[in-house]
């Protein structure tokens, strides 16, 4: 499957969190923390967990930018 | 300021293309390419051209993950 | 690859408009028009056209919900 | 009320799951599910329940497409 | 209709810039601006201009905060 | 820090609901009410609690817009 979201960053699950709707998942890419809130349904249908290769996505609309 | 948002990475800016309405900002966070769709009226209030040190911003709930 | 995002649907292209920072690419799922804006760069680097077999996606978190 | 956002699905609830903040909401769309994940307030206000007529609404910005 | 929306503002247009895919909506809401990104499509469906009288939606997910 | 999101508006934090992964936020923004649905890591990490000065940011290309 090819995606149009233009920024895809491999990593590794460092962690999950489950809630009741919502889960956070922290990713490892290349030695930065990403965080995600996903549903807890797809944490499951996943099957995530700590160790595992995953793909963190986002699409360029979705990224704001800052500068000092 | 201190941001909610989980995400916040340190690059420097690539390049931009700018339209009427929005701009694509590309930016270099550690060796790999990430992009931004802002408004081109925020390309002009933040200055944003090539070489410019930028924070790259995402909300945790626009993250999502994807699996092989 | 497989998606957290819960929302994946089937569908045809009908349309794509081109903008130079942003696209509009109309989907057609089972009758149904879905429209997608994405970046011009995302629609070349698919190469999305008419008639073009694609899969709507779409985060639980971006979605809303109405009634009368 | 008329609203800018292109999508607008006309389905039926056919399931609420209700966490602290957040809240999963499946809806039946001829015949596909959609997931809307919306804050618990909103079910509450809105009244959301299983069998209920709902209007899925998503901003063209937050679609994302894929081809295989 | 009644939206799921959380954050439903009242407000006038106080300009409008075309775009070839996006258009730029400025609200003024109670004397501060409010800058709405959306499709030229919708722009040109809802027949927004100058002087118009708009609600403002923003899901709750996508509501960042800062503080000092 | 000087972002690029096209909204900020200045208010006040008037509660706060946490849950296990998210939280809301509720905010008055000059006798309007702003709710925000962010991680509960981020209410803590901010120390966000009744009283306190915020920033409401919103990213221009998550504003629908809708008229009677």
């Amino acid at each position: 499957m090819k995606l149009s979201a233009r920024n895809q960053l491999k990593g590794t699950v460092k962690g999950v969190k489950s809630g009741t709707v919502m889960a956070e998942v922290v990713v490892d890419v290349g030695g930065q923390e990403i965080v995600s809130a996903i549903t807890q349904g797809s944490v499951e249908r996943l099957g995530l967990a700590e160790g595992q290769e995953v793909t963190v996505i986002v699409k360029a609309t979705e990224v704001l930018l800052a500068i000092e």
